[in-house]
């Protein structure tokens, strides 16, 4: 049966609505830069939907570069950003944030996430000139494995935070399918008031490319339009990714498409669990399976799936849905497990 | 008369067909990272276009990007770039090259270019380790100012460069434009062996954004996925340029658009000398004029044109035409010149 | 009884004789940058002792800026170097190497060590363009606990980098005093052939500043002069240095010191042993011994100790031993550990 | 005649009262790390000495390097600082600043020297976040050509910074002889109000080595400790260079040194001038004569002197003096002028 893989969430170009969107507005003439109305737009709808009225945003490309943009605009290169070890900045970037001039503090956390008590407690190691000064705190939501954050954990978090003169930073390359996961208790309109910065990912949620960078924290966006050229990350047709999160956000496009794909992630689980494979935690649109290797290397094969974790006797393997999974693609799968 | 502006090249998403073949090929599954097969086909359809069989292909989002991951890999912080005075990295990139830690030496061109002559005399007065130690010449094709480089004045750059241990980088950002200026005598296919590196602008030749940057030396392209990730600058749905600049270079759109968008710029010229005002030397889309002052300000409010230097009495507007631009455009242009 | 503390082991500016040689040749004229005899002799030496006979030898001020200056001279900022955990480039630099935008890839050694097969788990896991390329192993001989690498270890060390396409690079802040120890079983005369560069410390062996970098292995010693001066680290009196190391490998005073130093830290543990108090491994001029919390607190006050480490009940303190260390202050510290 | 050259001022390593104070106390146990009695001391007379009662002082390797350390802490990598094109940091630091990631912004001087006309111009060139952002000038007294600053110019100067928003450094490489110059008339307990920052430069005025930086302005030493050693400038016996700035300013031996230094500089003008060689405009230790090529070939080789600047038929030669210059050397310089 022809289906479509669960290898991620970005192979498929844009949803026809975006694209649309692209060919409607992009055919009228518009100001470079980021400074046209539908960027204005876009600006005025996220700010509304995140309860962040005094909020600044700006659209980049990607979200590596949304992380190295954002975190070298506020740390000095004595300060360092602290992370889960399991934090895409410190695994999955390439250094982008060292190479920059940036130390990454890494912090074992649990399922991906960074709690209010390890920050406490990693501020309390530095302690002098002679060692980096903690400024900033990471994390992703959902995290690299599909977690999310609680209202309550999020809540201490920044607490924490503040306590120890630290920025809180949330990487929300995956920000719609945490927001309407099934676990999910934190309502949008709250995160204005849990966090200095984040960004809400259009990459991976039926965008063809662009991130919304939220600063909340007025004193963060000084000159930042400046320090976004600066790294080559100004787009001189900004509006392309104005016209985007215009459309996202318009009628709620955005967490429309995150709901559906992580309904097809809860589909995922069921056809694993039906089927006796033990599932990792996770509540979003990435789901992790442990299989013994042969089975594992089949599905790996016919559906396009990440090896995450190898041990003895056994694979990890990540399926992620995305707005382009189909029920279609779900009775491949079920169907296929039957088979192995 | 309703007629779109002189402004610049960048203010329309892109051209249909662009926006087609996004559509068709994006609703499909993609490899990211720019490892798909429209990538690939892109990257020989432009190798074959430039006369460049052994090069290295990387697109990316924008020149600034461009100039800046390019600089960057090639040079250790202690060399430097030279480059003309009125060059882009000098003067319109808030100090990218410089942020990301490489002087740029500038000379004093003519017409805004770099002659060979000028390249020897500079690498002379750098005579040992308390300097910079010059490693790149920098120069546009078109240049900042509309000129371009004849194929004799590259060929005795190139020579120069490597007479001296400098490599060559052309930053193309308007290098269709070049390439099909009346005034042009560089057939592409000569290009690739005329420096040991170029990029092929595409946002300011209808596409929606993306550069393709040509590694025609392949020492220089070494770890290059690396630096690019590295910089911030790698798209996930890389096949989004590559789809481009495939339907681009697929039945030469590419020239196509950049001939007509030169063609206009003459007509614009037309326009100009018929009513008295004279012209800068250039011979691509962008022209510049010189006016007295009121009818300075009068053209740019009604056609939204740069100023581009003001003296005591007169001031200096940019024209720039782009695929957009039409016949009406022209004729309310003649029109509005000859009404003021 | 008046005694000198044992703090750490730059509270003294010099040994005299350094002094004597400063100002005996200091009153000549030297030609400036480290071009003079005096740094030419020092290099002579240096590379005979040490058996690198085609190394080039370059003189710095002090430990953190060699560490950078070497470290950022031979990565990219895509590549990083594998430290242990406790090293002091992680820990106790300020991000000096992050902050010159460079990744330190930590692995939990053991003794402060890294092992030939850490450093081959390590490399696995490093996959694809998406990671940090591992391209160096920094190391510190003696570490910072005290504790050294024996020939076997190193001899592995330096096969599993050179098996993995990585630099093998050891900070030689207190190498004096590994080479001196009793548990030693390095020549000198081997290091040239054990590693692709190391530095040798003055600073905390008796000279007023400075540390000598050998880069062994002449690939990484290009244009090294451009960069020492591009970091801001060349000295205008460079032979300042030149004339300290000449006088420290002129006669061997730089291992007489050193090896004066470690008895002393003998002594030191003698002392704690007799009266009871549990030591940490540790063979050089540092010495670690867990106490409980009221007689370390005492100690602290008393020789200015550091506080190395603090439980539930009990402090870990470091005793450091020095060129100026001397009988009368061993004596001290029995009388006051028997009255306590 | 057995005779020193005039080469530079740091060819010979200090003077005989600083090697004294060093062996002095350095033979006492002191806090490292610029913690010391001794560095406070020199810090207190230092203030006092230049009107700065409220600024922070910092004691540094060398002059490179306090240019490197103060610029890249306060500039932001979109902005960048003002320089004459003469510039130290623009023209003998092999791009240290830019190799940090701060761009150097040339501007023509007058003998050397920026005036406050020339900053407002500048300024004005640069309009929006696309250019880089002017953010601090720099200036060095003496100029590399011996020129000095006058009351009346830096007033205005630093005038027109604060009107722009500009932070005004000045390089005090060679302080002492600009400001004990015959043709000085700033007086040095003004230096504290009419800038930002400087530095007052040991390495060329009889030091064995060290810069000691004055931070007037309070906002701009925030963490700056962090900042020294994340750059790899923090000595661990930051006392010696302490010492050595206390012995300094404790009696008036630094004005002392420059001023005797300065006569000297007076006695080779007479000569060159008795002799018929014209001069170029210098008040300070340097002294820049123009010859024929034949003579000036001599010169240079008989006094080491640097080859400034050549012409078609001549030559201009640069003479130093130093705290070592002594009246044999100018009896030497007469005889052989008027042997030649």
């Amino acid at each position: 049966m022809k289906h479509n893989s669960f290898k991620n969430d970005y192979s498929f170009a844009a949803h026809p609505k975006i694209l649309e969107a692209l060919a409607k507005f992009g055919a009228e003439e518009n100001i470079p830069y980021g400074l046209d109305r539908h960027s204005e737009n876009a600006t005025r709808l996220i700010k509304e939907t995140f309860g962040a009225k005094d909020a600044k945003v700006f659209f980049l490309a990607g979200g590596t570069q949304t992380n190295l943009v954002f975190i070298s605009s506020v740390l000095r290169h004595y300060e360092g950003v602290i992370s889960p070890t399991s934090g895409h900045i410190n695994v999955h970037e390439t250094a982008a944030v060292e190479g920059s001039g940036y130390k990454v503090i890494t912090v074992n956390g649990k399922d991906g996430k960074l709690s209010a008590e390890s920050v406490n407690q990693t501020v309390r190691l530095f302690t002098d000139e002679h060692m980096v000064k903690p400024r900033m705190v990471y994390i992703s939501n959902s995290t690299e494995i599909g977690t999310i954050y609680h209202k309550q954990e999020l809540t201490e978090l920044y607490k924490a935070c503040k306590d120890n003169g630290l920025y809180l930073f949330m990487d929300g390359a995956r920000l719609g399918s945490a927001l309407t996961s099934f676990d999910n208790d934190i309502d949008p309109k709250d995160l204005g008031s849990l966090c200095d910065a984040f960004y809400v990912g259009g990459t991976k949620n039926g965008l063809l490319f662009g991130e919304a960078l939220v600063i909340v924290n007025p004193e963060l966006a000084k000159d930042f339009r400046f320090h976004i050229k600066n790294k080559g990350a100004m787009l001189a047709k900004g509006y392309v990714v104005g016209i985007q999160f215009e459309e996202a956000f318009r009628e709620g496009l955005y967490f429309e498409l995150a709901k559906r794909t992580n309904l097809y992630a809860v589909k995922v689980r069921e056809a694993l669990t039906k089927h006796g494979y033990p599932l990792l935690p996770s509540s979003t649109n990435q789901v992790f399976a442990k299989l013994d290797k042969k089975r594992a290397e089949a599905l790996i094969k016919e559906f396009g799936l990440e090896k995450w974790e190898e041990g003895q006797d056994y694979i990890v393997v990540r399926f992620v849905t995305s707005f382009k999974t189909e029920d279609n693609d779900i009775e491949s799968l079920d169907l296929y497990l039957s088979q192995i």
